[in-house]
């Protein structure tokens, strides 16, 4: 992973320091390897340095993430021209705790951990140490690295490749309350260019709700519905100039050059007073998309060409 | 209103004899005027005459006749390839009371009417002529032709204009419950080209219902709604193979030179095993179609636009 | 099938004459054997001897008849108060060629056919007697009575059970193009006891659509598909007093006392400005209705029993 | 505002220090007027001393804050079995710069100011101070408090009544960005009564979607539209356990009295694996609630009769 600053090297932005979920995630990129890293200290800021230029492209959390900054990314992707999704990685949410050497659990009173982590892993921690006092501490690599600084806090909890960054000891692992859960990242820049339909592709975009319609949400989902396309994320944000006026971020199945998805995009288009596409981009997990044959590319292509034939007026095409 | 064989004239083909509904209907219809008009049994003849080539159109009623068989022209429509709608034609169910020249109310004993039209003209024949017995016919006309060619009956319920071709005398007039009632009659041709949209337009089409899916109709329907299309008219038939297999005729506002229409019709086309496109053509009414501005040409153009911008990867087309 | 008119005995009307398909379907009803049969003219007074009390029961098509009168009989059950179906019956539309005794197919020139019958056996008919004229007859029974009285046509194509009632000889059996076609029939009387639920049960009733609002007809669908109920027949039929109004015959599968059901029905009662329940009845397929188990009555139970412990304010009920 | 311990008042919880947005929507609460009012760390720590029975109620900012933790707040609604909402209160959203005695507008260089607040007001920061660096705090108040504890700072953006509380001088008036945004808080305690309708209330709940099923949120919005209740707010949250499963907090239009509102709960409650009811309450803005007359209570109660009508046999009750 060089980090020089050799001007023919790509910059990637991330939530740093090193050691973070979005390192880990950053790590999975094959076009960021053996380029610049740019270590951020926020999410608003890595995207700034897309919209700006600093960076070719940043590593963002956008669901689940217990590094923080969803909503700060939503809102971000919703609100910064020109920027694009062009891939999605997923990053287990995964913990230890880790301790100046020496230190065994038992000694443990004083734990360091980020609220969310804390909150996340609540179960071990209650369990395993019953006596110990919280100290909140703003990021879990903070949680880490502030146990060399200061011998206030025993333990930390922390992600599991902190060690790789800082001298500590791992005294228990895995200790998430649910070992299912994950963060999932996308990596934006400003290229227009669409990553190629895989067959397992997801398609991201932003629509604010008409503000002066009841059921306006529904009648927008139903844009979704009409053709088959099914929607895997959906996340409502304020608009933020008035109560009750509302924007939503939405993932649906399939590429935009899937003719169902194509034509849903054009009916939020058109139901939308302002739609954001934020990009088609290969799934992390690689699954492909499930659909009624009733959607397929050749169902809209024929019918496409059954109205050609129709307004055309020449027989024998129609049917 | 010639009716010689001149092979220079079209035929028109209609429900007769004359003096029918359909023959009003027909008299409306400007490009049949002067041509020859050629009276058949039912409709069936009707339409199979111009299946056939025997005729270039035919007057059909297509909703709320008293000429009956309108089930069996919907289904016709339906199963006969080629069949374009042209145009819209409205005739008021209007009714008088004819007699033999010298009879008066007071002397009707034995009334001669279809039962339709009896039904239709209950309340005026209970009121005014408490005493009479039905006699039940065939057709409006052939309960007035009956009374010059048999003295059993004293009078009939008949077309207003039927004094135009049998001499007999009026006893009342207007006699209908329902003085709004009318009947809808459509041209229909075998020609594909389709009437310019005047912005007061009509489209007809029958679409099956996939068979095996629950719901199926409200799907169908969502087609429609999801582009601000209004539907006019929908009469479910059965398909025939099986119970519970429909198909259902539709009238909907718009022309399909119209996006949103066209959208519609590709949407159903996509969701119906079979559609039959039946025609759009100008209303009777004139009325100029009402539609939410969100469903304008111009929308749907913008949509498109945007569409081929993001696709191409071209900047400054998508904003 | 006795038909001795003591005063002990409950008369059913059916369109007669003996030999339709509708005393097929009468034939059917445990309840009518051994009970005054009474053969009328149409549907529409054997309705009326329903109403009127001449009659305690009526037996009529309700779907894909080819005795005719399904329309006829669909406005009655909207228009007539108090009527109710207390049981459904299929007949197959199955139809013979009959002829006098002597008669062989290779004489046949003339052949007596109801038009809608002569349709169903189009197929047949073009390949075994390429050279026949058709001469329509009014009902399927007078298509083969009428070879007794003239002999002007040579044979008839005909119900097969007519030789019960007429000296007639069977030339073909099973001449419909279509060998799973059957025709639906309805019991209807005045009284208002509901058959008890079976579990394969089925609930007709009439709504007329709100005439003021765009999308009604979907508006009103969703009040079954919200409940998981499935529509198993639709039919639209004009209301009569203009053009446009709509009121729908619906069967859907289940029971007035199914929850969902009935739950249901009250949805389209606050929905539509008139709805008639014309009665829930044993299927005669005896199929057992499906329908996710998430519509169960105990579902229903459940979240009645919620609602009301949340309005008690008592704890420990809610959960 | 007394905030002395004796036992006879009832103490309510608040996200402190004294001057937040919190503390002055706490201000709005009659009933907590001459109680004690417990300043606490976070919202988390809020509604755990509601649940815990350290506090009566507690005020948390439940949309748009700018003191942040309103995703915390939703999760918390959505997990602390027993919470209701009692009443909605708005503060506006509204900025001063405040700075310590002395100081003016051309003497700042450096800025406190929460990143969230920061935000809000840089269209009027930009402009006024063009040189300025800003120096990110935890919360509103600890920006101005800071002031006085340390002089790298100059100024800080604050809330209007901060200097009711700290010896500091406004510089500017509404500086934000918006001048109709708003925070809406709620009061939330453990008690079970609910406040009585008044015409112009809202009830919340939060109900997880099946998470098998495509189309779900289309399916639980429709429980929604069917009955005619409009959807004020909708917050989609992770529910945690996997990516993709999502739980959603809702603000509807109306009181759980209402019958109309009432059949949405109960739909609801059938649909949804897991509902959480948090409460009807009278809205803040105290908006009479308008909605279609065919919603209106006695519409439920005439079908509700109706059915019950039906399902009795009687005669006479069902019309």
């Amino acid at each position: 992973m060089p980090q020089n600053d050799d001007d023919t090297l790509r910059t990637y932005s991330y939530l740093g320091p090193r050691g973070t979920f979005t390192e880990a995630a950053l790590a999975q990129v094959p076009e960021a390897q053996g380029q610049h890293w740019r270590s951020v200290n926020n999410v608003g800021e890595a995207i700034s340095d897309v919209a700006t230029g600093v960076s070719f492209g940043a590593v963002v959390a956008v669901e689940n993430s217990t590094d923080g900054g969803v909503t700060a990314v939503q809102d971000a992707l919703a609100t910064t021209p020109g920027l694009r999704i062009q891939g999605e990685y997923l990053v287990p949410v995964d913990f230890s705790v880790v301790a100046r050497r020496g230190v065994t659990l038992a000694d443990v009173r004083m734990l360091n951990a980020h609220p969310v982590a804390y909150g996340q892993c609540r179960t071990w921690i209650d369990a395993n140490l019953p006596n110990h006092s919280h100290i909140p501490v703003t990021s879990n690599v903070a949680a880490a690295a502030n146990l060399l600084e200061s011998d206030v806090a025993d333990a930390a909890v922390a992600p599991p490749n902190i060690t790789d960054h800082y001298d500590l000891e791992v005294l228990a692992e895995h200790i998430g309350d649910n070992s299912n859960a994950v963060t999932r990242f996308a990596l934006v820049t400003m290229s227009r260019s669409i990553p190629e339909p895989t067959g397992a592709d997801k398609t991201s975009f932003v629509a604010d709700l008409p503000s002066d319609q009841p059921g306006a949400l529904l009648d927008m989902l139903e844009q979704l519905s009409t053709r088959g396309v099914n929607m895997s994320m959906i996340q409502s944000r304020p608009i933020g100039d008035a109560l009750g006026r509302y924007r939503f971020v939405i993932d649906i199945d399939g590429h935009i050059r899937d003719e169902r998805v194509a034509d849903a995009l054009m009916g939020i288009r058109r139901f939308s007073p302002k739609v954001t596409f934020l990009g088609s981009y290969p799934r992390a997990d690689k699954a492909q998309i499930q659909f009624d044959a009733r959607y397929n590319d050749d169902v809209y292509i024929e019918a496409r060409d059954w109205l050609r034939g129709l307004l055309s007026g020449e027989p024998g095409l129609e049917q």
